[in-house]
């Protein structure tokens, strides 16, 4: 007999529903009494008790179907220990609904405020485990997450769909994409389609060296240049400002325009004379069905999360170590972030060919 | 023997090449002797004597290619009686460059604009064709162009993406699709992917019945609504204005927002208190392979126009009329635009279901 | 207060689903009491009694979804007069489902045989309307049945796929595609992804025709061949015998090769010495999610069916005509097979271009 | 001043041309003087001397381009060392050609096989690097091969398709996947769709085992199955044979059968009654254009590829260990098959879930 909740939180990504599946399958096929309680939207579902039980005809059939079938929501780990209007202490509601339903295990799937949060309970004396989700593949401890890999097709299918087009016009394109710190998604959308500029947060760029770069192709009779850039990409200049200054500073461009991509739009423009557009596949990117790529690893997380479940192994967030999925500690990993890192291979193999990082 | 010139003019779609392989694999297995002119970026190409010789290699596995092998550009009609920065009287050269050549026949591939042009070359008295390329599909005189259905494709793509984000996460979402004067693309992506509030310039909105429709979902329990909002999405009063009040009026909210979808985010946002994001597939739109119904549709307008080449029958637009290819008198429908009609069965069958139209 | 049964009927194919939430969201919106019932597994259900009530949220969020909620069999025509097993009489069983539940109208989606129960319902005085499914799009009486759009789409990305191996080594590539009777499937799906060769049951084909074509593009340096041959190509020596020894005939090619595209294999192998590889994409053609084309055709289709329903108008077919879709009389049209003319307008189109169909 | 030589050998894949083109670009941004010799048709080319000069042109927009711009052929390792029809010893006619165009190294695209005469030409004296191409994944000493994931997606997808029409027809289906001797493509393609039964040749099935699998599903009320089955799946009792004998058995079968696939399904129809579809979508998992994975793992493997090149570092395979490319001493991995582990994680991971192997 195993009682285990289940809770999807933060932003959503495709392949929530494959994970769940995952974990649901692996337990009913070893588990003779098995009860799963699905708490809607996230953590509120935890904390005021709103949950529904769920049944194996929940799982079937939504191993393609993008989104997540309990909801979702943004529960800032920072005001998890903050009362909420009426006073009520998130931390206390949410064991009391855990010890309430003598929940055997709680799995989490979410991103990096997600596994803080979880990481708290798991301080707090629950059992629960943590699954990777996140289209921006920036959670220590694992090498990859669930939902990166389908959103860098989305991604990737824009900047081939721009491509065409591009190269028709002669024109300039920027493509922004998703990811306000990491640069993960950017990075591998830009080498998978060609782009010839690569803008994210962890390589400040500058100016400079971007409009030199869209010249030199001009020079060298390429009419087109496509610059995949991140939401988070910011210039050299800021970067090294003090923390305030640079808040001020990337505060005053967002007033001015909708997004850096817009500002360097308009500069390589004043700079070159050249037609330019920018795209913004923008929540595109998190929607959708899973790619096969993001069914497997979520399957794979999934199953083995409830073998954890079964060995009543708890605490854990189950992520993926080359071509093995393994348990992860979580006190070990919660807070941290993995970022690109600006001497790494990927960086360095598409330097090698040619592709600009403005730095 | 046949000598033929090509062009591609305007904003690009796909199947451009696909169309042009038909015309050309038409000509090809009927005729003796084939001389391909291919003019480089649209009527500049023309105008400027801006050429090469293309052969049946150029024209072997472009049926899927997304772009045009030519180049496009932009030659407004109205500046076409205008001498250029030289002096170069542009009607003159053009026919210069047409008879120095000896063409039987020019294939234009174009929209409306790119249209007329074509029509005043035949006033002029050249042996012109016209095929009909958008992604707006508001080509009078013809059933369907292509380009239209691959736009659609990606078009619908997007809102389905964002369906699952939305419903997700209980949010607005408005989907920007292209469209400044014709609402065809967003009225056919808004019924495929079953978007809740259709926007096209056609149907002037009142901001009013959008909100009550938002927030009638609302209290049917439907947590989430998409909107699709073509770029030409107009609110009622101000299309009630003089055409110079008009202009001022949307040119005083493109100063505030980036585009009209965002200034209705806003004030959605205002009276509902909702969370609302704006996607922007924008060029994405115009981009990328075409479906197989745009290159069936290309195929057969191009092997159809070849037989007029052949037929030595010129002056047409080669539209389809049902599940036919008809030739159409250029004369007849040049700067005529086919909008969608208010009272249209499309709409009638949409406003059935409870689609709104915020009219 | 309308009370409407609605099933599906014959082989399964893309957007049943979404035809039924278009008759459904046609009349729930404009109805005040609505009674749903769906019949499982087509006629099966009827004849049995075997339904479930609809509701509103049985129809949300299948717009997409391929296959059918209700289920489908296969139930011939020519056995509907015939007791069951147990000897039931079908169709009073039938008749005695509808009257006990008091329906309305009964809306049946199905292909040309589930049309003529439809008829034959009709004619028993029951108040019947037919949708026209089938990937095959071969139904008397409208332009395009939904379904069709879909299967082209996976069709033609078949030869895509086959497309860029057959030319990197050099191979003839047969690729069968679904239909027996009716050739639209093969002749869309050739045309879109530039077939050399189209084998059709409309025009039966002489296997030197066939070879002389394959060796033509040898000798004109074309490496590759790509033949889209549909399951009822047939040899024109066979076509020109009588019913019974056709019949022989085909079934001796059946008992030696999986299919006739297998036969064709061996003969030109034999004949030229080519390496030949068939494909079979087979049930895959009617599976998977409908394209955006057959998700808005499916969803005017059941919203104009719900206006039939709503007028009390029975009897029909929802037709498509042009752009416009338009009631068909059922009597008028049952029965009747809509096949590809050898002389129309896509074979004229496609022969010009140099695509043999073998005769 | 480099001088290299391509070829493209055995069975096409997806992005071999991706691969080309980072080896390519990774070096034609850091030499000054580059010249790339294309050999035509894998070893053939080099056998023969047929080549062409490849210039960046031809690199140019091809990274998403299915197939290969060289042309492949199958030339089995075991007769490499056996003279031509006209006795021409292939190994020195292929180190004539090498010195003769004096190059600094012959980068080799392949899968096992080509690896072989890689290794070959590398103890010849000749400087060579090997790429890891195949759908396959069974090359040793590298984590993935490029294509792979690209067939995922289209087995994935076949199965996708075939979900939804098995589902709605309670039918059993068996999707037959590439794979004669390893199984990772229909393991793969097996979870990421969600098959109820998995049969690759490293788990030999007992036909009891998947009939008892099959009719358990049916007793708990899932009306259909899906299996998918690799090409080279074996019956145990057949497995368990001597070499001669298991040749033997399995000739009979593929004298009686298409393929194993045919057979298993005439088994289970035997044993249950069932109705069973059988669906081969064959050379389709090998075309098509490459998939964002591929392409990103390609473009670095090119990459990598090239800095070797650069440093004059030969005789290596370059492959993939975690995240990180790695070179791999030809001479250790040369010869050796990569098999799916009966034990390894995926498959246990698959089992826990209920998937079924047959064994």
């Amino acid at each position: 007999m195993k009682r285990i909740g289940l809770l999807t939180s933060g932003g959503d990504c495709q392949a929530l529903n494959a994970t769940m599946r995952g974990v649901v399958k692996g337990l009913a096929n070893n588990v003779k009494d098995l009860e799963v309680y699905g708490f809607m939207d996230g953590y509120k579902g935890l904390i005021y008790s709103d949950f529904r039980m769920l049944t194996s005809r929940d799982f079937s059939g939504i191993l393609t179907r993008g989104g997540t079938i309990l909801g979702t929501s943004r529960q800032p780990f920072k005001q998890m220990r903050t009362p909420d209007a009426n006073g009520l202490d998130k931390v206390e509601a949410m064991k009391h609904t855990y010890h309430k339903l003598r929940l055997d295990c709680l799995v989490i799937l979410g991103g990096n405020g997600t596994q803080k949060t979880a990481n708290l309970l798991r301080e707090e004396g629950l059992n629960v485990l943590h699954l990777p989700k996140t289209i921006d593949n920036d959670i220590y401890g694992t090498d990859m997450t669930f939902g990166f890999y389908s959103a860098v097709n989305i991604a990737a299918n824009t900047i081939d769909c721009i491509h065409t087009t591009a190269s028709s016009h002669n024109r300039v394109f920027i493509v922004e994409l998703m990811g306000h710190r990491a640069g993960w998604l950017t990075l591998y959308a830009g080498i998978a389609s060609g782009a010839d500029i690569i803008l994210i947060p962890e390589i400040p760029y500058s100016l400079e060296h971007v409009i030199e770069a869209v010249e030199r192709r001009r020079e060298r009779g390429s009419g087109f240049t496509i610059l995949a850039v991140a939401e988070g990409a910011i210039p050299a200049d800021i970067a090294a400002m003090s923390k305030k200054e640079m808040k001020k500073a990337m505060a005053q461009i967002t007033e001015e325009y909708p997004s850096i991509s817009y500002k360097i739009a308009a500069d390589i423009q004043k700079a070159t004379g050249m037609e330019i557009r920018v795209t913004v596949p923008g929540h595109m990117q998190r929607g959708g069905s899973p790619c096969p790529y993001d069914r497997i690893l979520s399957t794979r997380l999934g199953s083995e999360c409830a073998q954890l479940i079964l060995d009543e192994e708890y605490g854990y967030m189950v992520g993926l170590d080359g071509t093995e999925v393994k348990k992860v500690p979580l006190g070990e990993v919660a807070g941290k972030l993995k970022n690109v890192d600006p001497e790494c291979q990927e960086i360095i193999d598409a330097k090698r060919m040619g592709i600009s990082f403005g730095d």
